[in-house]
């Protein structure tokens, strides 16, 4: 399996080769791949990879290790164990080796077409309310880069631009791993979507003095009373729009909603190595990706990576299914 | 003059030597000094020097000027145009050129005493507020870097914390320029006060999740409303503090009050050069000082410096006249 080196866009488009699925596990946990859809759609891969891998003997052991493993990356992110799931769902049933590895293989890939299908469809009906001159905030990589295509909170932003919508673009540039500075940054400039990276604290500022009509973001978990788990910084954004006034929208795959978890505090957040917000990475003047200290060798760092968005805040989910309310997100979970 | 080099802190300590108040004009707007208290003490310094180099013929056009000069450095920061003045009024009736600069001087000095003097007794009052094991998140740097000593913020911390209450501080990092990274979390260590830098997105998590128990920022500007203009960033974090029901404190000297503003709405909020977004800077792992760009070379970025907190998010301010309800602040305000 091949994947884009996350870390190192837009400074150097390197593709990862990914011969285990030890090696497609640690690519997701190290965010060499990272976004929700694109983190399903790779651990159901990864899962495929186990199945061609698994010896005769001890089959069965090596699979359920396997998906241990994968499901051990990354504990927020729901997509995650949907695609892993489905693989194993679906070689569940399988009479031979052979087959359940055929099986595996094309739950895999199905996984991938629908992430990308449904993240089409998220487009469609987000683009039903963004209304051209509209300043909108998104947080967060939630494009295509974090999909297999399309993306979710971008998803809208293109199809509306596409549709010849006049839009702006503030990018938070979401600390400290700047998905947003780094990636939706580029994926709007490939797209020539006008835009502007701001510091994550600014999105408030600017929602309050009327300059952003609407936020959009993604989400890694949607708990079932419409709660909504995403990178960390989501949920001030949601404060400051609630306080405006203007319509915060969430934009998911079903996927992502997880029928086991009745409600937001029920969510295990993420706490990553606190050296990533003590270095950041970037190009230097001479031309190097390198890191760079910003806070003092004595002092620690704490890195939650997710926060928690109420469903009071949301004015609705945006999903392949259509725009629902986050209290009635139970009608369109997986089963 | 002679300022410490602040952006290049806790890298490198380097002291500036200012001979020319167009110096001292610079080293305000590239932020070699920043904070409320320091520059308004620093404007005040400024402000002598002319006194000092005006020429016996076109003093008082000189004089205007570099009032001018000196205004002109920063839009948004009270203290600024209240040092300033503090030594204009002072020098104005003077019979002679000699005894306006020595009464400039004079009130250069006493500007600054004023300001050391103000954030010991806000240090008092604030550390009553303080209770042992409580949890304190402050944004940006309002210690004794951004004043002449002590600090607004901070000051109620360390006086807290040499009092013997345990205390736990989440210093948000404050993007772009990252004074609380660099500077808070410097000052902190230096004090031995147990810290963790945490991005500026991760504070309102924090607060939601029960972890923080108080906010106490500073201030740049305080309407007569009670609104108040601190760096960006702050009023998300009163938002996320409203939300949760705990306490969300300024810290400011009355200097910080701006008694010719009736509301937040009339504080020019200063936008600085989105390249501050664009590049961060910090230590190599090769030991320099330098910055990398962590946006695309195509990617404008946009830079607010500070945001309004409006009056009815706040608990209270503390003055070095004790712990006043927003609404009250005009009863304080200088005269």
């Amino acid at each position: 399996m091949c994947l884009i080196d996350q870390p190192k866009l837009p400074h150097l488009f390197q593709i990862q080769r990914l011969d285990h699925h030890t090696q497609t596990a640690n690519a997701i946990s190290t965010m060499i791949v990272r976004g929700a859809g694109a983190i399903g759609a790779t651990g159901a891969a990864g899962m495929a990879q186990a199945f061609l891998e698994a010896p005769e003997e001890g089959f069965d052991q090596y699979i359920e290790k396997a998906a241990h493993t994968l499901r051990n990356t990354r504990p927020t992110a729901q997509n995650l164990f949907y695609g892993i799931q489905k693989v194993l769902s679906a070689a569940k049933d399988a009479s031979s080796k052979k087959e359940a590895q055929a099986k595996a293989v094309a739950a895999a890939q199905a996984v991938a077409d629908e992430d990308a299908n449904a993240c089409r469809q998220i487009g469609i009906f987000g683009a039903e309310v963004i209304q051209s001159g509209m300043n909108i905030s998104t947080h967060c990589n939630a494009g295509w880069l974090a999909f297999v295509d399309w993306g979710s909170a971008i998803s809208p932003i293109y199809t509306a631009h596409r549709a010849g919508k006049e839009i702006f673009v503030f990018v938070d540039e979401t600390r400290p791993r700047g998905q947003g500075a780094r990636l939706t940054a580029w994926e709007l400039a490939q797209e020539n979507v006008p835009h502007a990276v701001i510091a994550d604290n600014a999105t408030g500022h600017y929602i309050k003095e009327g300059n952003i009509d609407m936020v959009i973001v993604g989400a890694d978990r949607i708990a079932m009373n419409g709660d909504v788990a995403n990178k960390i910084g989501t949920y001030t954004s949601a404060l400051a729009a609630k306080a405006k006034g203007i319509p915060f929208y969430v934009a998911a795959p079903t996927a992502t909603i997880d029928p086991n978890c009745p409600a937001g505090s029920a969510i295990p957040i993420e706490e990553r190595d606190g050296d990533e917000v003590r270095y950041t990475w970037g190009w230097s003047d001479a031309g190097d990706f390198i890191r760079v200290r910003t806070v003092p060798e004595q002092s620690p760092a704490r890195n939650p990576a997710f926060d928690v968005t109420p469903a009071d805040l949301i004015t609705g989910i945006i999903t392949e299914k259509g725009i629902v309310s986050p209290h009635d997100i139970s009608t369109v979970a997986p089963v």
